[in-house]
């Protein structure tokens, strides 16, 4: 008899666990804005081992309508356990002279996912997430023409994180780029006790297998909101660049290890900075 | 100034309404298992001015992946007000010697799709609907393609209601037979006081150009649950038919009265008969 | 055999509808704030039959934490039928003379509360409610006392709807005001085609066997947001009144019709205002 | 500056953490049946490091709806930070010779609650769980007495997990027993790359400060379902024990690391072992 699974809850079979054992097959549609924020608060985001990209205010809110599954495919059937949405934000940086992008906030809407998320350094929140789809017949879809219009919402913890619409141009050229350097993000889990952590990695995310579909350019408008638990407004849009709608798919086998980080980060204290987002902005709004 | 709406909440220029006026634009991928039950329990679900269909014990069960919106199409740009999901049961009857088809049960996952649905006399509950879908790039998906494995589930008050599997073999020549005569509904509002509704109408849902792509059909799997809040177990399927999945479009006005319901039906009491579905069944399981 | 319900989804024994028959109880904790806001932006959500109140601006925001059953007490013992949580927005008025207050925006997080609702008056929709709580035992809980705080949110749509902080002071001497008077309510059902309701009635809601607690007063403060399909701005808080938090229980029989309302509403017309309420705020909010 | 958290995402003040750092306090109320299982059922859901408890077949399924906040109480004014309920499995076992409890499977419904649970070794899922609570006015709540039912429900991934009512008769003099001994669970997070875990811990559950209201004892009913992704029928009940309700409170600062598990556990493999679960059972129900 057997005992354990790639992930807890362990089990006789291991099929009880949360994540099923890579490799993980991902089929998604996309919805991208890119703009440019604060340069500064893109690099008060970036742990010690990355530097700042070139185009340093440069970011990426992106929206995934995802499928995924593992080798044998059997969650594509039972689409519970395949289904989930994301929104992310990720700024460019440079890992030892060479670009990258990271993740620096994303939230989902199915636990599996949140959890895959966090082994890969995707520190994932629960949320509540819409994306605009393209169907096969009737008037209530958009067709993937110039003009066309998709929208997206995310909501978490009783918050209006973000909504974003793109309206469709052309067939791009160039597609999105803040997001096409290879993505470093941190793989972090609390020690049973005390406050270094007891996994503190940064990692390279790869991916083999990619598929992308013809790629839509055209105008982006997005919103961030300002009552958030995490600090948006710091990185609000300044200037909107370039919108972007196409589909993707790949296959992860695990994420890299480049380098163990320095623990504490900078200083960070234990300090419980959660009490000033609970402030109320409200009875000053009128 | 005006001050209404189509309907409530009503406001100063109505669009603060759980539902924009019709007309009302559907597109929607669709997965279907039809399967014969006893057919006096499908006669206990009609009322009186609806007779038993030719096949008595025939019925489809129903899951829709819908995107729908209103005239302007401005909800299409935010998903939130135009996505949902539907699982529904329909039964076949005769109405004046004519077939007809009526949907007996009925889940949506959206408030403005329960109230709009509630208003054309389909009696929409609240549940979570998971449906496979077909995306263009990647491994995580299905193709249109004999083999093809589609599945979907559907939970309502913490009660599994009802899970399907459909492997498409080849593209169908009759496409579904269940649902294809003119849905006969019930449109039914309380009184203020007392337990004579206000509204109790039989209506004939209709739709204008519609829209449906290939049909494809194969061998379908359906278990529908015994501790739901509904007497699911007394239509839950004897013999299975076919699968069937296919994306459909199309418009809808509103719907057509074609007699006011006698009422009470048959007698019916108002005395409160869910005391029984709350009795346990869990500890004669062992 | 009978067949019906006292409301859909008719059955045989009529366990299925969406709502049983009254009696309902309700036992249920509120948090309120009372605030003023510009008066004629009241006025605009009240129908012909209502006059303004003689504080015409005064709004209470309620938050409220909900268990209801019907007559047999069932739901007790299944919660998922009988708990849920309610914010809304009542502002004051006069009818024929007579001081009344009015719910002019409401949210629910159940099916069964919101229909009950619709058939009550009260035009819900769904939305994601949190109320904090007093436990039995534990530091992480306030206890009623001079300085315990209590929050709630709402959001609905995937768009924040209000954030509310109660800060208690002292037992009340008057508690709540302004949702004081008998509410009057809109009952509104569509027609099965066109534009004219089928029901469209000016109800007074009652109730009996009224229990309240004390009343916990004190400072409030209160947050509506800029982004919801309902034009909270309008109505948002220029001056903060007081907070108050208590229990309350009674049982409802019905709604009494008062009037008939005259329709349309002032030249209400058909035109679909929910273009405006997506148009894009955010590229301009640097 | 700053940049970290004690969980991520991190940020420049550490505040957009998931879980905020320890300690954490708790304030709950409990609703528990205690059953007996197939003790080989039992045993096969033990790690190496534990041996079967004296009643080595008794199980304690346990709804718990809970607040919870960290060191400066900021959540609890912001109550979708705090609230939560959860449903928990717990087996007991011996280690080195003492007895032990063990949480196997575990279900809640919020996002840092989940995380915060992986924390400690226990490996949450996401559900829908609704638990009977008790207010302080109206005719629509149970009092503490004789009589009285409480009743519990979950669901997740679609999939109804469990459905419990106790029936309160006397105060109890025992108290629960499966869950009393201290707690022994597997902290467990993957490697970036490969089937060896980066930490699989066997931690020793604490916690101070405790604070417990009288206990009431009654029957106990709960059924388990047979669709779910984990293998619950193994463990579902042959022989129902006693049910309780109380409220419970207390405080953590973390776990105790007592050993390194072994691995892999007895020949676990990678094999996904997820398409069993996947298997239709539905058109043999008839």
């Amino acid at each position: 008899m057997s005992f354990g699974g790639y992930t807890a809850p362990l089990s006789p079979d291991g099929r009880a666990g949360i994540v099923p054992p890579p490799p993980w097959h991902y089929a998604g549609d996309f919805l991208i804005a890119e703009y440019r924020t604060d340069p500064e608060a893109v690099a008060a985001l970036l742990p010690d081992e990355l530097d700042p990209a070139e185009d340093a205010g440069a970011v990426a809110a992106i929206f995934a309508d995802w499928q995924s599954c593992s080798a044998d495919l059997h969650e594509l059937a039972d689409p519970i356990q395949s289904q989930y949405h994301e929104f992310f934000i990720v700024v460019g940086a440079r890992f030892r002279g060479e670009p990258v992008s990271r993740c620096v906030y994303i939230w989902v809407d199915k636990d599996f996912s949140m959890y895959r998320g966090w082994i890969q350094g995707f520190p994932k929140k629960l949320a509540s997430i819409h994306i605009t789809r393209v169907f096969a017949a009737g008037k209530a879809t958009p067709r993937l023409e110039a003009g066309a219009r998709f929208g997206a919402t995310c909501t978490a913890n009783d918050r209006q994180v973000a909504r974003m619409v793109v309206t469709l141009e052309h067939l791009s050229e160039t597609g999105p780029r803040v997001n096409d350097p290879p993505m470093h993000n941190t793989r972090h889990f609390p020690a049973a006790l005390g406050s270094s952590p007891a996994v503190f990695e940064l990692v390279r995310a790869g991916g083999r297998d990619r598929e992308v579909s013809p790629i839509w350019e055209g105008s982006a408008e997005l919103r961030l909101y300002d009552d958030t638990l995490e600090d948006l407004m710091a990185i609000r849009p300044h200037e909107m660049m370039r919108g972007y709608r196409f589909s993707f798919g790949y296959t992860v086998d695990g994420v890299d290890v480049v380098a163990q980080h320095r623990h504490p980060q900078r200083g960070a204290s234990k300090v419980n900075a959660g009490a000033a987002a609970t402030m109320m902005r409200g009875t000053e709004q009128a």
